[in-house]
């Protein structure tokens, strides 16, 4: 099977132009095929001051309402999406942004109400693998916004990860897919104090160790548990680390289910 | 050969969600392989000034600086495309919406400075066929918005008129191509105050009889000339007339080489 790399990239690299460049240098540099997937930061909240539209927040989650969707639309849709795409295309990367409607790329239905109304968000349904495997073939990257659509004409706030972790499981029908999630730290650190402390590997056996040994706790355990769903569900490896760790020069920690 | 429709869409049917809906609702049914070109309106300048953002114009045109490219990549490459695209997916149609840079789909150089400049507007100088060629022939349908790229990492705002028209030219290679453009009359009249005095068939003689008895005058002359242009450049027919035309139950205004 044809290898493929997942990769998202998180507000911390969308908000600084210089660290969003250098990643994006790395990126068109990553061989074989390949699928950005973006969430947005902080820059909606900002441009809904900006344009004195209130943000709900209920619980420390933020509601979706419609105005709040139309400025995630114009912003992860319009300025950030097609923003990166021209510059990737700029570095040799033929790269194509994608919202969720886009070809009906990745459905999902409104997320039901129950304690709380999150307004306009989707929970994934679906992936249309004909359409990126067709892209992929092609020699196009797709670069996917946080946005989906329900079919029936309403677009979707979606978590970013999601997208990602969905992608790489859909596609794994058709590809060796790795999953690589970019954030802030180095990786996964056994000293939250110690960046050098990166935990290389995470079996099964060690993320049980390490829960156990409250290495591993609170907020990091839904996560790593969304990669190991992954991994059960055909995703070859996840990788969490620093942009950089795409250009394979820096540490970062591998998540597989394969013991060593 | 294959045949295709690129149809371009203006402000007067982008800004009247009713216009939009009913037009959408025929585009989605139109036979064969089909692109949607549109532009954007007067939302940009409605935004801008929502914004605080200046809008400079010389010589009443419009100077589009890095803020209000801002504006019209959140506008045109976001809002208003992604949720043309949602709705064509409610109504059975696989859209698929793109700017010039996503795909490489549509090259441009920045205008060249004489003795206005224009700021970030882009002169049309290549289409990716091979992409769109690649894209209807998987059944999906592009939706083009008005946003172009320079292949070095900038995108322009570039007019929606001349993205169809190069659009259509440039896959008359590949496809017998109709060039829709709608507008808020029924056609080319041959009485202005006289909705019902659309000129059915305009030949290149013709053109020629219509200016000499001046009832295609000013304006309206440029325009015609473009569509001269198109048919010289390979494209079958195009058409002038209300959005209703392309569910052929409106009288519009045909443009061919074809003398009678």
């Amino acid at each position: 099977m044809d290898k493929l790399s997942v990769v998202k990239i998180g507000g911390n690299v969308i908000e600084d132009s210089a660290a969003l460049q250098s990643f994006l240098t790395d990126f068109a540099q990553m061989q074989g095929s390949k699928i950005l997937v973006h969430g947005g930061g902080k820059k909606a909240t900002a441009m809904a001051e900006k344009m004195d539209i209130p943000v709900q927040m209920v619980e420390g989650r933020r509601i979706t309402d419609a105005q709040n969707l139309d400025i995630i639309t114009m912003l992860y849709g319009g300025k950030i999406n097609k923003n990166i795409v021209a510059q990737l295309q700029n570095l040799g990367c033929n790269a194509l942004g994608l919202s969720g409607a886009d070809g009906n790329a990745i459905q999902a239905v409104k997320r039901p109400v129950k304690s709380i109304d999150y307004g306009f968000v989707g929970d994934v349904v679906g992936v249309n693998n004909a359409l990126f495997q067709m892209l992929l073939k092609g020699g196009y990257t797709p670069v996917c916004c946080a946005i989906t659509h329900d079919q029936k004409g309403q677009l979707l706030n979606t978590n970013a990860d999601t997208i990602a972790a969905t992608l790489a499981q859909s596609l794994s029908q058709s590809f060796e897919v790795s999953l690589w999630y970019c954030f802030e730290k180095q990786g996964v650190l056994e000293n939250i104090d110690d960046d050098g402390s990166v935990i290389e590997t995470i079996t099964p056996q060690k993320y049980k160790n390490l829960k156990t040994a409250q290495v591993i706790h609170s907020g990091m355990i839904p996560k790593i548990d969304n990669c190991f769903d992954a991994l059960a569900n055909g995703v070859n490896e996840v990788k969490i680390g620093a942009p950089k760790m795409i250009a394979g020069i820096s540490q970062h920690t591998t998540l597989t289910l394969k013991d060593e």
